[in-house]
Parts: C-alpha cells; structure tokens; sequence
C-alpha cells in the first residue's frame, strides 16, 4: 500500500489498532459536527499564489517564544501514546528529532517525562490542573527537571466530553497502559440538589486565578491550550502568557464549537502581531498550514496523525507523517509564491465564494 | 441497545408503535420541508466557549412568569398521547415530576385534565379556540379548577397543515383513543362560490379579538403558541400577554416555514429583555437549548421526543429523554464555560460561515 | 396509486407516455441545470405567517389586465398537446373551465384556436413570430376572431434551446400531431464565412420594432413572455405593453439562465405596482405561488403538469392538477395568515438563511 | 455512442487510452479540489438574456493583441500529445486550422515546432524557462523561425504540483513519446540543511527579472501564464507585456488554488480595459466561455478537451470539440441577445443567489 499522504495513514490506521482504540482516537464529541467541520473548514479558504518571486533565501524556519523551530509543525500532546505502540512516546519523540520537529508531551503520558526528555531536545509539557495545586506542581517540577522548555496549560476540558463513539464501542484502557504522571481523580461529591455535573465534576476546574498561581511557580513560557474567542486570547495576553493554542481539542470536547480556522483571523487582530497563536484541530495538509499561516497562526499541531504513524510504523510511521507533511508544506510555499514563512500573509489567501 | 441520546430514542421509536402512528407522530407539513429545517438550522450556529470560569454557584434554574424551574426544558403540548402508551399523559406528567420539568398539556389530551393535575406541580394548559365561546371557557375553567398556573394559546394551526405522510400511511384514531375534553368540530358550511379553505374551515379562527376576551376571562398569565415574526411577538407584548412560543408547531402547520431558531434572535431584539419566549421545533440536543438561550430564548419545549420515550418505555422513557437533554445542556454548560443560564449570552454563539 | 399533489402527478406521468415524449417534456435544456434550479430556488425562501387575522372577507380573487381572475393559476401555453391525449388542447380547456383557471393557448396548437375558444371563456393566445409578417398577422386575426382576449408574444426563444435528452431519446413528432396553425420554417440560407446560428437561424428573430408594429396590428393587451432582467421589462413597461411574463421556458432555452424567482422582486421594484407580472418555470406547490405573488407577481402560470394531468386522465387530470394547486395555494394563505392575496406581501417571506 | 457535448467526449476519453495516461490527463494537483471547483465555480454564475435585439451585423469575432480571431476559443498548451495519437500536435494543428481556432504550442510538444507551423496559421509558442538562459533563448529563436507570433510564458509551476492520481496509476512517458526540444532539467542540487524544495527545486525558477530579459531578447508580444491574482496581473501591465492567462494551470499545480472566473472581474478591474486577459481552467461549455466573456476575459483556452478528442478521433475529434463548442458560445449568444463579443457584459450575468 501507498503512503502518499497523511490521508492514506488516516484511512489505514483502523487495521493497525483494535476497533474500540480507533474509535477512541479517531472520533470526536458526542456527533462528530466538530470533528467533521474541522475539515471541511479548511476548504472555506482557497490560496492566491503570486508568481516570479525569487527563492534564493528561502527557508521555512519559525521563531517562537525565543525559540527557533525548522519548520512550523508540531506534534500535539496526545495522551496514552502506548495504547498504538508499545515504545508510546519515546518513539514520538525519537520521530520529532529526525524530523526537527518541537514535540509536546501529555500529562496522561504512558512514557516518563525524563525518558522522553532524552530523546528529543527541549520538550514542551501539556498540563492538566489537578484536584489538588500540590499534585500540579509536582507535574511542573518534573517537566522542569527533564528540561522541558515550555508549559502548555489545557483549558478546554474542564470535564470530559461526550465520547460516544467510544462509549459504543466498549472502549476502555487496557491494563497495561496508564498515565505514569498521574492518578484517577477521585469520584465527584455534591449535596442534594446539586447538579453531578455542574456542582461535581466542575467542582476542581481550574480559573485565571489558578493561571496567576501557575507564574509565580515557574520561569517556563506558558501557553494556554484550547482558546477561540477573542475575549480569552486577549486576556491571556494581558496576564502576560506566552501565546495561546486556537484549538478546539480536535473536536472532542464539545460537539458544535467553531473551527479555529475559523477563528484565528480575529484572534490575531484582537492579539496584534507579537502573540504566539498555535492552531490545531484538522490540520491533515501542507496547504492546511499555509492557511493557518496565512490567517495569522506562528505554527500548527497535529494529534492524530501521530497516533496513526505510530501505530503503523512506529517511530518511521510518526517521521514519515512529520515529513510528508513538512514537504507538502514546503511545497505550497513554492507554488504560492512565498520564500518564507514571513511571506506567507493574508493576500495569500482568499474565501472560497 | 443503548440509548445515549435522543437520537436512539428517536431511531428507535418506529419499532414500538404502528406504522401509520409512527407517520402520524414523526412527519412533517407535506414535504417535511420544515421539519427538516428545524434540525438543520441548528446548525448553521457554532458554540464559542469561554475559559477559566468559576463554577462555585453554577446551576441551570431559570424565572419564567414568576416561576422558578429547575431548568429551561419544557415538555409540549403533545395531543393524545394514549396513542403510544395506555397511561399516555399521566406517565408523561410522572416523568415531569421525577425531572423536575414544567408539563404544557393540550387541549386534544386523552388523559382528564384534573387527573394529569394529580400526577404533576402546575402544569400549564395549551389552549385550542373552540368553535363556540361557551365551549373555550369551559376548558380554561377546568384547567383553573385543576390548578393549571399558565395558559398556552395555540395559533399557527387555524386550519390543519397537510399531512401527507400520515394520510399516505392510512392514519386514523383508533377507537380508544379520543380527546376527553372536546368534540368534533361541525363540518364547515359554504355558500356557492365560496371556498371551503378560506371561507369554510376558517370561519372560526380565532383573531386578536377573541384573545383580548381570553384576557378578560382569566387571570392566568397567557402565552400565545406558534410566532415566528417581530411583528406578532410586539402586538403579543402590547396586549399585555405573559410571552411567546416561537415555534412553526414542530414543522407540522405550513411546510417552508422560517425555522425558528432564525427568528428567535429578532424576535428577542424586538420585544427587550422583559417578555419570556419560549422555543421549540427540532430541539433534541443540549446544544441546541445552549444556542435557543444564547439567541434570546428563556426555555425551550420538546414534542416529539416525548412521544418517543413514552412508546419505548412509559414514564421512564420520557424521564430518561428529559434527563439526558438536561445533561447534555449542562456539559454544554460547563465545556462553554456559562455557570448559569444568565451567562448563556449571543457572544457565546456564532454563524457557521 | 395516491395523487395528493403535483409531484405524485410528475412522477407517475413516465408511464403514461413513451419514453421520447417524457424526454421531450421533462427536460430542459442541455444539462438541467436551469431546470433544477427552478425548482430548488423556490426553497431559498421561506415563509413568515401572520397570526389572528380574520378571514371574514377572504378570497384568492385577481385582477389583471382589467379581468378578474378566481385565482392566480394560469394554465400556461404549451405546444402539442395531442402528444399525450387524443383531445389534446380541447381537454386543457375544459379543466380550465371546470376550475375557474385562465387558459393560454400556444401558437403551437395541435387543435384549432376557434375549437378551444368553444370550451373556455376568453382565453389568451401565445405568439411566436412567424417569418414573414403576414402569417404572424393571420395568426393574430384567427385569435381575434375566436375571442381570444389578450395575446402573449414569446420572446425567449429566437432559436430553439438544446434538447440534449429529447435529442438522446430520439424524440420527433408523430405523424398525426401537429401545429394546425403554421407550417414549419424554411430551413436558414447563410453566406459563407456566416454563422449558421448568429446570421442564419437568427435572421427571422424579432426585435423591439416588430413589437410596435404588432401593437399598431390589434387592440389586445399584449404581454412579453421570457423576460428576466431589469431592463426588458422597463423596456416593455414603457413601450405601453401590458405586463410581462418573468421565465426561462421552462429551463427550456437557455441552460445557467437565472431563475424567475430570484429575479421577480427585483423587476417589481423596477416596474412600480401598476404593471402585470406573470411568473412561470418550476411552480409546483401552493407555497410557490405564494412566494412569487410575495415578491411581486400578479399571478404565476404551469406548464409541465398541464401535460402530466392531461397524459395520466385527459380533462379530469388537468382539473385535478389545477384543484390540487389552488387547494394548496389557499391553504398557505389561510396559514400564513393572508385572507386575499393583496395581503400577500415581501413581509410574509424571508431568504433562508 | 453520441457525442452531442464535450462532457461526451470526456466520459468516454477513458476507454481511448490507457488508465495510467488517463490518470496523468484527467488528474489534477493531489486531491483534486482545484479541479473540481473550476468547474463548479462556473455554476456560481447565471445568465441574464436581454431579447428582442437585432442580430443583423451577429458575429463572434475577437481581437486579441492585434490578430483578429474568428472566435475566442483557443487550443491550450498542453505537453506530449503523442501520449493519446500517433501525429499528436500535427493533428491538433489541422483541427484549429479547419475550425479557424488559435492554436498554442507547448515548450514540450512531442512534434517539432516547425512542422507544427505548417499546419496552421501563426501560432502561438508556450514558453517553459530552462535552467540555461542560453536553452531558453534557443527555444524562442525556434519559434520565432518557424513563424510563430505570440509567447506565452507559463509561471504558476516553477515546480511540478504533487500529482497523486498519475502517481497511484503508475503513469510514466512511455519511450517513444518525448519533449523534441528540450532535455530533462538536472537533479537538484543542495547544501546540508537545505530544503529540496526550496532551495533545490527551485533554485532555477524565473523572476520577474528574467521577464524583463526576455522582452529584450524578442519583438513577440507576450503573455504570462497561470495568473490568479489583481497584483501580479497589474505588475505584468506595468512591465509592459501584452496579457496575462488567468489560469490554474487546470487544477494541476496546487490543490486549493481559487478558481479563474471566480478571479477574472477583479483582475478586469484592476488592469482596465486594454489589456487582454485570457481565461482557462474548466472550460467546457458554450455557457462557461460566455461567462467568462462576460466577467472581463477576451478569450478562453482548453486544455483536458483537446487530449479527449485526440484520443477518440484525432484531428477530426479536436476540431468536433472545438465545433462543438462554438456552436454552444454562439447559441448561448442568440439566447442571451448578444450579437457580438462585445456586448457580452457584466449586465448579462448575476451570481447564483
Ligand atoms: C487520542 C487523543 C488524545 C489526546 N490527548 C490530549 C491530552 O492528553 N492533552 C491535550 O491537551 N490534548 C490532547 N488531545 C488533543 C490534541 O492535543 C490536539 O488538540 C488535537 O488532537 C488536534 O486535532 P487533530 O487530532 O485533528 O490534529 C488528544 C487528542 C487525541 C486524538
Ligand atoms: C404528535 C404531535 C401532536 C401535537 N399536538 C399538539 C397539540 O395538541 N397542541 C399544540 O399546541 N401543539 C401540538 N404539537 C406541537 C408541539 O407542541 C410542539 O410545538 C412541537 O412538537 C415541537 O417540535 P418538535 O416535535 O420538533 O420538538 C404536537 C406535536 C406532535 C408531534
Ligand atoms: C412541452 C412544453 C411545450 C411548451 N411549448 C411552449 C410554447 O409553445 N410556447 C411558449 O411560449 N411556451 C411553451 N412552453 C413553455 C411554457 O409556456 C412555460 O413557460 C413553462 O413550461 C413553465 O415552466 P414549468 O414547465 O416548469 O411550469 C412549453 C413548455 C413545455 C414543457
Ligand atoms: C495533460 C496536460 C498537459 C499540459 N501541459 C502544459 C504545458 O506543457 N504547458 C502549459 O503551460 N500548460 C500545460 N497544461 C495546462 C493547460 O495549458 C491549461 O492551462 C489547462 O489544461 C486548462 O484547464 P482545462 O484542462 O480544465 O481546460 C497542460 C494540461 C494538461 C491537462
């Protein structure tokens, strides 16, 4: 079988896994409306190229929070990375440093963070607050001592999502797979009258005063993972965060959220220019990032194609999608006419009519 | 089978009930036009969630006419539920009780009025024009003696909508199977020329007239049933009327009706924020009652959805579809960051562009 | 087989004729696709009712061109008739009689313009200009004579539109149906280096001049038929005619051609309200009518479920068809809250969103 | 088999050749989406006829750079037309002599350019720029000996487009069938940590200096190929060339590029009006030439078509194609009221609502 794309790993992933895993990673909230928009959502945008421009310089590095990165594609927290294949995330990882590719790891990891630390240069850690502010810290301590360079504090699961595609299919985790980093939470307690959901499981989300607590405790850059609105991205910039992750968790938190391609125009208008804006959720193609771009993301995510190459080829699997994914890019700034990522603006691109 | 959803409700429910009751229950006006509409509107608006809120005093009551509900679902006026199940609107009224939901009962009930009063705290009484003043009266002084607390005028159906799916199915009432309260209408009488729609069947049809002698009537607060424009929810305010039910009857009155999920913003717009308005037609997911209460509605009523629980399992079929919609809301809730119903507000919603 | 509207007339209707002769008639030209458009531009409006308006007075009465009409449905001109029944024009006629419709009889006739005019009050005649002036004179006398009261010039077809699926059935006329009134036309004589089509099939088409010169010929109120834009119909409006008919053939000319419906309101804004305008081309259900006649037509006119009812039962199908219609057109008048068609107006209808 | 259409042509094209060169024709860029949305995007726009205009003087003449052509469909470069028939170009040359079409020849036509020149009237030369502008120069002396009097230099695929369908198929230039005048460009060359793509591939792609170079270099006007944008249209005025083709490159060098006629009114706009503008990317039909025209191009290009008729019947095929086709433009001029190009205008056509 081809390999041609990310699409041919999407579409053959299913026969590397068991069904009830591929239903819990490929699907998306509840109906899958999210899911399903982030893709068709990059099609609203079609590229205007510009032509006979010179290439001599060109280059696809991006600069971010202080960091350089080869090329503007990153490999998304995914949890449980074990679940596909049994190296987890040291393949990832192993896969990120062939590739030049920034790398962020789970705090549902199934592999150490220090383990991981040593197969990839500076990491970036994707923090869940926990229950209690102790247990969090002991996560930002770690993540700090197996030189992890960033924090990205996910916001948009404050209680899981419907997954009812999983929940159909009898997913559960197997034994042997589990996050070495954290423990169950415990089961949520409220007085009558009470809502289980709203009283309950909402009881430990965390707030912007928590985000205040998390600066005092670290030097590390902190970005807040799961933003589409305006109003959030601003006020993120205004508590001094490093960027934000336009995201919608690729559709698995709430069914019927707006695509961030959808939202990253605005975004970035309401953030001006010197905000670091990551995008995710859908992005399958070189020319989904060059939208992304375009629209005013410094860099991408991917979070299921990692899970796809790992679970077919391992760490190869997981630097082929990196790869195609990088060239397809490239690509797309060759035929769009733009030697740099810096070149990539606006005029590039157009709504579909 | 599972039933995670109203989805399987509603997929499932052909398989308890005739044919022809089914047709009679699910279809639309003529080309179900409407009816389909109604769920795919929904759709065309997305959720923008906002993050880092407290969660300490969330909840989803709602104040409607004076009255405090646990949350914004209500259950519709549905007529002759013993067509599906032989305790039909007393089960119905149980399943209100153990939900904590307000119960709208019609005027075509096959359950006595006093006798659902028993089973349920105040429901309210949809009202159907009689051809004789005398008998209208007649039902709105046994809804008061029974303890009903609010009136619901039904408007949008003077004439019956064409009922194509049902009559090609060979729908009829089954013997047993009757409205308690009322009698046939008298075939309508015309003069030669004249025409049997225009000047027969709707020589009854109530007009603002006979509302303002409703008004003189009773002290229940009244709704008027079945709005869809600016002009007639204003005239409905400017009489003194409690509020409205934007609604095109479930898609059953006029096929190519506007759907009232695109009206409901104009109509909130038109009328301020003192003047309740109550949604239905297509409403089967708690996202949808998140973006009816965002676009300006205070509450939402389901229809179909009752009927369904109701073949499928009696008074718990029709408790679990109200439980699982008021679950629904409130993840919509917490994963949209709204910790109360106050916050449900247009900035948390956008067009799907 | 159940008839309870148009569509179950237009899907029954193949197996009443031969397949060429379904082709021939279904079709439109080339590809379809003004065909389909017609009809599917219909659902980009939908309805906004009023509520509690009294109906004491109401009716579906029109006037035009100084005639009332019991009901806006016109039985459009359309050629052939024999092909799918032995009476052909004659039947049409008495359907049209048998409803109180007005009847249009095309230049095209398979039955004399003097036998139809037996069987129908003041029916209005289709011309087509004829090469020479003088059979185009004649045929105008023979109307006169049979006291036809208005005449309806087709100006949308100069040259016949492609019939791809007529063409791939191998239609032609049988032997024993034909146009009684004209005989066919020579076939074009061009130069060399000139176009068949631009100079030869075109030589005979007419132009505005003939218009006025037609006007000095006769008394009757003239209508354009196949106007779409703007500007023809100010065009006609100051050349002193009496309205215009607002097409496409039918889908039948032009494949891509704009749809009537979208383009109605604006030739109501640009003719004022004292100019007839007739609609055709895809009106199939009562809520078309009342969309058209929303935006702006007078009156709307069928053409293809003429043949379908006169194929499936001769005089009893048409009156069916046009029964059905009118049924359904005052149905969504009652519904929607307009007791005569004057109260029918741009409020009552909205652009899906 | 009928061929009434080039959509006859294209369905049938397959069983003309073998899959893989099927693949390689038909195909475009990766999945596909610029070359179905070049021809959907036609259907965004809808013909408004104007009637009873005079056809007296009708022709469908245009004038491009000086040349008067007898109509403005013109035969596209398209590579190695020996891939589909023994004479290739030869053949192709014949068709647009008899059906009075321009003709344009590829930098890689598999028949030599002279014995291309004798079989029809000035052609006009497609420029491919080699990595040696000693190669390239050779190229246009060839041309310009073998009497051809127009360049057009094509810009949008510096870079081959990912071409997925030829790849999945197999598809390779089988031995016989070659570029006669140029040899195959060396492999890239890069430094360590360069990008194939960037800065290999790319390393030879013409600027907009190497355009001015070669207007010294010849007196032949000259257009560039494969513009989508209002700024590299205005620069190409500025610099002084005769025209630019507003193309895609028929959906074959990057997937998501806009389409043409969605480009073709602003770039009118921003050039004004004497400066000639030539459209292609699914062109197909009568109508789609008239919309172009109508949007601000002064003459079409096929591409895909030319090969399709090839296959079947070669010259004989292309010139039906391109008779075909003519024949649409001109009915679809007669049914519009537009006797000449020139009154082909923006009033004649109106986006689908
Ligand atoms: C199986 C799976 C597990 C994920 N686990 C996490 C996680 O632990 N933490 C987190 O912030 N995001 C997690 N995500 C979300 C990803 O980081 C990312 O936002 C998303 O996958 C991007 O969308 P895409 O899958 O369409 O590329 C997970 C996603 C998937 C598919
Ligand atoms: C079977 C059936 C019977 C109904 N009977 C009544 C009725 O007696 N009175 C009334 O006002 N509305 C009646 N309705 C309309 C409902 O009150 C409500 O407006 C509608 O069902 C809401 O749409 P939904 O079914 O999509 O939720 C009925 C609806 C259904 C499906
Ligand atoms: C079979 C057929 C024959 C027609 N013949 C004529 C005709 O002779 N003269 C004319 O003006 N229109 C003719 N028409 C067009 C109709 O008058 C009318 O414009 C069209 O049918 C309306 O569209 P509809 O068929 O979708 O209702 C014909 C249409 C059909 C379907
Ligand atoms: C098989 C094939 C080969 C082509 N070769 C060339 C070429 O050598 N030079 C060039 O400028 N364009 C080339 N084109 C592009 C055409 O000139 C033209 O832009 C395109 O085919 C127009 O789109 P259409 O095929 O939808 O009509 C080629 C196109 C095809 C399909």
């Amino acid at each position: 079988a081809d390999f041609l794309s990310l699409a041919d790993y999407e579409r053959q992933a299913q026969d590397f896994m068991p069904h009830p895993v591929y239903e819990y990673i490929a699907g998306g909230a509840d109906r899958d409306q999210a899911l399903n928009n982030n893709r068709t959502s990059f099609d609203d945008w079609q590229i205007l190229p510009s032509v006979l421009n010179s290439f001599r310089q060109a280059n696809s590095t991006v600069h971010l929070i202080g960091q350089a990165l080869a090329h503007p594609i990153i490999a998304a927290p995914v949890a449980y990375q074990r679940l596909v294949h049994n190296e987890g995330e040291l393949a990832t990882a192993q896969a990120c440093t062939a590739t030049e590719s920034q790398m962020v790891v789970s705090t549902l990891t199934s592999q150490p963070l220090a383990a991981i630390g040593e197969q990839v240069a500076s990491p970036w850690f994707q923090l869940y607050f926990q229950a209690q502010k102790q247990q969090t810290l002991q996560l930002v301590r770690q993540a700090e001592d197996a030189g992890y360079s960033a924090l990205m504090v996910t916001v948009d699961v404050p209680i899981n999502g419907l997954r009812i595609r999983a929940q159909k299919a009898g997913f559960a985790l197997p034994p042997a797979v589990r996050a070495v980093h954290v423990s169950d939470a415990p089961p949520p307690l409220i007085e009558a009258n009470q809502s289980v959901i709203l009283n309950g499981y909402m009881a430990h989300s965390p707030s912007w005063d928590d985000i205040a607590w998390l600066q005092q405790q670290t030097q590390l850059p902190i970005f807040l993972k799961g933003i589409l609105s305006t109003h959030d991205a601003s006020q993120a910039q205004q508590a001094g965060l490093a960027g934000v992750v336009v995201s919608n968790h690729g559709g698995r938190s709430l069914d019927c959220l707006a695509s961030p391609i959808h939202q990253i125009a605005a975004i970035r208008a309401a953030v001006g220019g010197d905000f670091s804006l990551i995008l995710d959720s859908g992005v399958r193609h070189g020319t989904d990032v060059f939208k992304a771009l375009a629209l005013g993301a410094n860099a991408v995510m991917i979070g299921r194609p990692i899970m796809y190459g790992l679970a077919i080829a391992g760490a190869l699997g997981v630097a082929h999608c990196l790869k195609l994914l990088r060239e397809e890019f490239e690509l797309t700034m060759a035929l769009a006419g733009c030697p740099t990522v810096e070149a990539i603006t606006a005029s590039h691109i157009t709504r579909r009519p």
